[in-house]
């Protein structure tokens, strides 16, 4: 998992590199169809990428973007008007057996559908009208890194084909880089939370996907009972669950979601709890108990792949640091065919 | 909250008599435009009853439906083209300050507005083209019930006068009836959980929203870190969280989700964990540890309301055998206003 987390800076490159003609040509393509509609179909880690990629599309193209909920078709064998849509799959293996009837089920229905896979020759291939590839090599631990952030990248640079202003996304391979620099920080830190049970993990728009891939990390790697949330549902009840010393650990970039994590950590500093932001902005910093530091030229809009490499250092960190080995996490195995 | 729990039949019962002509007008009215959307606009747990909504939705109507995220309006000032989407606030009190302006900006895109509140003179009921009433009477304790389950109602109710089949909605109110003569059931069962700290609720398809429902009611009511995930989703990693006695609550009624169940019944069995279930069916039943036993008459299309009432009473007789008042839960106040 470490050495997968350390290549993601090259397959983050090799991608943009192999990818980008295909992805400008596909751009062009759709922007000649009348769409409506967005579907993103995915499970694991790669449905936390579609959650980024749903915020990430929705603001930059103006299309509405629906999270697709897989059994409406293959439990209750729904068929949906799916005629000016683009269906997309997201699956590492593409071999997640309800993604790729979801797909298959959508085309049928007049949808265009695309898959992003790590594999040119799996079944998500075969089926999807357009195959976007992730180049990570083969992913050989079980939770997922290298493949998530190729995820994201591939949204950032549909989005980019997609919408009238062209977005910076050759930038983040270098913000990845940066992030790695924070591993023996992370190294450090980490021995605090040895004994944690429970957590919650926070971020906001553009890095709400973030806090539940967070979340899956501590849960599948270093078996903690993390919860995710935006700050905004925070309050919303969950809130409650907060005590003295409750961990809770914040992505907290510069930008349009600052005012609302300053707002939730003044509050946890009222009740007590235990905080950890990852941030670039010195406000959020200044008030928070601890923190990583991002570097400052990281703009909001392009913190989601970097801001994650912290958070994936530190799971793999934490995992052994209590003796778990985060490639095999007890009871998981790498492809999951569900029905 | 147990008053409130209790009253849920009659105000079932109510809306139906007071919102079923205007419902079937407005699905009329709507049957005659063109939609190829709906997005529901919620937070807490009117967003639990919008996932409920969504995937009776898509399952009854063929209409793909999208969970809203507000920020992407509110933070990040998008325009999204809803000028074919039919666009569902749902607020118990009206008031939410996102909601409402996503509302507002929806209106102003071209999209077709309704309202589900149980307040007749909110702000959400003047922004909105319809507004579908709860007729909940005041709702008092922070924890969310009767409206809950009135949101959901109005779902059933909407989907019947979209859809092309009736829908059976005017059985519910005598199924939460006998849902709720299980109180001395849980009262005995809440005295094993008095020191759960962790815990899972599952549910899936049209039990989905329920597991989050539950979840949200055992963290603001009893202050327990509870996860939910739908039993497809509870394999992708978050399993590696179960270790022996680890408590994992399961929706499961009879219909197209059982498999599901039973394949993690029994996953679970092996993992040494402490199941319960709320079920209606007999092999589910004989498979789990223990279980709330529900009325086998209720088909699982019409589950989703009675199979939530044991639930809810499980949090208020916990918080009550835990000595929290769950009318008053530490941190919260009834009306959120996020912006």
């Amino acid at each position: 998992m470490l050495q997968e987390i350390t290549e993601q800076p090259v397959v983050l490159e090799r991608t943009i590199l192999a990818e980008r003609a295909k992805l400008e040509k596909l751009g062009e393509f759709l922007r000649g169809r009348d769409i409506d509609l967005i579907v993103l179909v995915a499970r694991g880690s790669s449905d936390n990428a579609s959650l980024f990629g749903r915020y990430l599309l929705e603001i930059t193209t103006g299309i509405p973007v629906s999270l697709s909920a897989p059994s409406v078709f293959t439990l209750y064998g729904a068929k949906l008007n799916l005629k000016r849509a683009v269906v997309i799959g997201v699956s590492q293996s593409g071999e997640g057996t309800d993604i790729n009837s979801v797909l298959e089920s959508a085309k049928n229905s007049g949808a265009f559908t695309i898959g992003i896979t790590n594999e040119a020759d799996s079944t998500m291939a075969k089926i999807a009208d357009e195959t976007l590839l992730i180049h990570a090599g083969r992913e050989k631990s079980v939770a997922a890194t290298k493949t998530y952030t190729g995820q994201m990248l591939h949204f950032y640079m549909l989005a980019s084909a997609l919408a009238d202003t062209k977005i910076e996304f050759e930038r983040i391979p270098h913000f990845s880089s940066q992030a790695l620099q924070l591993k023996s920080d992370v190294e450090e830190l980490v021995k605090r939370y040895v004994f944690m049970e429970n957590c919650v993990v926070v971020g906001r728009g553009l890095n709400y996907g973030n806090s539940y891939e967070f979340a899956l990390k501590l849960m599948e790697t270093c078996y903690v009972v993390a919860e995710r949330f935006s700050s905004a549902d925070f309050f919303h009840g969950p809130l409650a669950i907060v005590e003295r010393r409750f961990p809770v650990i914040l992505f907290a970039p510069t930008g349009v979601t600052r005012q609302s994590n300053l707002d939730l950590l003044e509050r946890l500093h009222e009740l007590h709890a235990d905080c950890l932001t990852i941030t670039n902005d010195t406000e959020i910093a200044a008030k928070s108990p601890r923190f990583l530091q991002m570097p400052s030229e990281i703009d909001e809009f392009l913190s989601p792949i970097p801001f994650i490499v912290p958070a994936q250092l530190f799971a793999a960190l934490l995992a052994k640091e209590k003796g778990i080995n985060p490639d095999a996490p007890r009871s998981l195995s790498k492809v999951t065919k569900t029905i």
